[in-house]
């Protein structure tokens, strides 16, 4: 199999790392994975070079192919030549030249995408949006990601923005976001609004919240959106209200994408994504409920993403794979 | 110049139609414009029908060229084969075929599209949208028409909705809409904002609104939109606080375009955009002071339509002269 000529994808996110040797087909070859060092920007630099270095070693100790670019999705704004992170909600990027960083620690050609980009970038080759012509992506882990394809094509916008619905404004005075704004989407539908909403339970109704504090050793401030997530999926009615709750939010989102966007799905992935139909029902329901000319249009489908927590890997190895023909 | 090549552009907004015979350099040769004759599916198509038949002859009797398609944007959401409307939250068309209704009565080719998608599809060819990769544009009338260009395509969505974010919420619970909706963006920023806020003003502070009050012999249920658009054109203090208002609610919405298109220009047309710096300074303040990431990304431009009240019917006959080739 060594003449097989492999892409190398990285995804970065706020609290992980994951690195993958993808093929054309999009299978993932090998792929190994680490908490994010903290977001000092040379740590998680340090922390790419060691995974790619790691992973090329993989590929020639195990005669995997020919690994011959490196794709990095990265949780931030890229410019739209794919070089530079803008802005980073959640990590310390601010106009970092991150390509020309790694090019002098890494002898493979380098691209830079957006995380969620990337994702959807993926579930429309490989996964849930594979077969629609305009597609939306929305990627819920602490915040949210999104993506637009379109006509086969990733819409990046004039500045390399586009699909950044996480911090559009759902309510004016809203709650404060991690970006600096108020009322933020992401603040309503998203990993950190379930943890927000399990916290308040616990302090508000201790007695109904019995399940989730059992999870943290009885201290609510620990709690995060993955045990939110864990406990709706283990059944615990408590977690699925809240579950509910913040699935009425993404339905509400949804219809700003559809009337902007108009994708004929909405593929919902990332950590929280993968709740699924506890998730998917409530989202569904609202968004159908407050589709503007509702009757009179058809609506977009809203499914679950199909790669898990492998899409942001497998996409951005498949952008820089495109970008060598 | 009989042997130019002509396509007849039509408008079809709320309250009024205009037609157009347009040369390929955008040039409008000859037109005419009428109220729009009542809301109801028979009485606007015989309108178009006039409309037609009476510049065609006027094309025959001037030599002013062959007319050899029809292009009819209209005020309602338009199927992606551009011949049905969905819908129209300001006219009766609900499912109505367009297309198929005026074949039998026109012997031209006849492409149906949104009226906000014709008006910025002029806009990027001709006007103030030229040289633009990626542009939106916002049509404030008596509600907000938008459309979406990407990579030198008109973007329809995949059901020809697209852009219509007039119709985004943004206040959740807010203010009831055409469209049977609450909270919806047109609601707060449109020629229909304008008129309830003067309105408003008129009730509560007859005094401060005393120029407006004029204009309506003081009849303050009778102000339009328009009036306050003139009455702040002409200088009226409290008008142009009103303009401030809406203005502002302008800008916010432009975000939500700004996170999810990233265009690089977003052009203001309609009525209601008429009103240029006194409504784009507050729009811009706005866009500025709550554009997430702001200082390390770029603002698109936010500027005031170039083809005014032509734009609609020169992009209608251009959409249907590019079906020709």
């Amino acid at each position: 199999m060594t003449d097989r000529i492999l892409t190398l994808g990285i995804d970065i996110g706020g609290t992980k790392i994951a690195g993958g040797l993808v093929a054309d087909s999009g299978e993932v070859v090998d792929c190994l994975r680490r908490e994010t060092p903290g977001h000092a920007i040379e740590s998680v630099e340090n922390a790419i070079v060691s995974v790619v270095d790691e992973l090329c070693d993989r590929a020639r100790a195990g005669s995997y192919g020919e690994v011959v670019a490196v794709g990095i999705g990265a949780a931030g704004w890229v410019s739209t030549d794919r070089s530079t992170v803008l802005f980073s909600p959640h990590l310390a990027w601010r106009n970092t030249p991150l390509r020309a960083h790694l090019a002098h620690r890494i002898s493979l050609p380098v691209w830079v995408d957006n995380d969620a980009n990337a994702a959807a970038w993926a579930e429309y080759r490989f996964g849930a949006a594979r077969g629609h012509d305009t597609a939306a992506c929305v990627t819920l882990g602490t915040g949210i990601g999104g993506a637009v394809i379109s006509a086969g094509r990733l819409q990046r916008g004039a500045f390399g923005i586009a699909g950044e619905w996480g911090h559009t404004r759902v309510v004016p005075d809203g709650r404060r976001c991690v970006c600096g704004n108020r009322g933020c989407w992401e603040q309503y539908a998203s990993g950190r609004a379930l943890a927000r909403a399990g916290r308040e339970l616990i302090e508000v109704a201790p007695a109904a919240a019995s399940v989730l504090l059992d999870m943290v050793d009885q201290d609510g401030s620990r709690l995060t959106g993955a045990d939110v997530t864990a406990a709706a999926l283990s059944g615990d009615p408590a977690a699925v209200e809240l579950v509910r709750e913040v699935g009425t939010w993404l339905g509400e989102g949804m219809v700003t994408i559809a009337m902007i966007v108009d994708p004929s799905v909405i593929v919902v992935g990332g950590g929280v994504g993968a709740l699924g139909e506890v998730l998917l029902g409530p989202a569904r329901e609202q968004f159908i409920a407050v589709l503007p000319g509702r009757g009179y249009r058809p609506a977009a489908e809203i499914v679950q993403a199909s790669l898990g927590a492998d899409a942001g890997m497998i996409g951005a190895a498949e952008l820089a794979r495109n970008k060598l023909v």
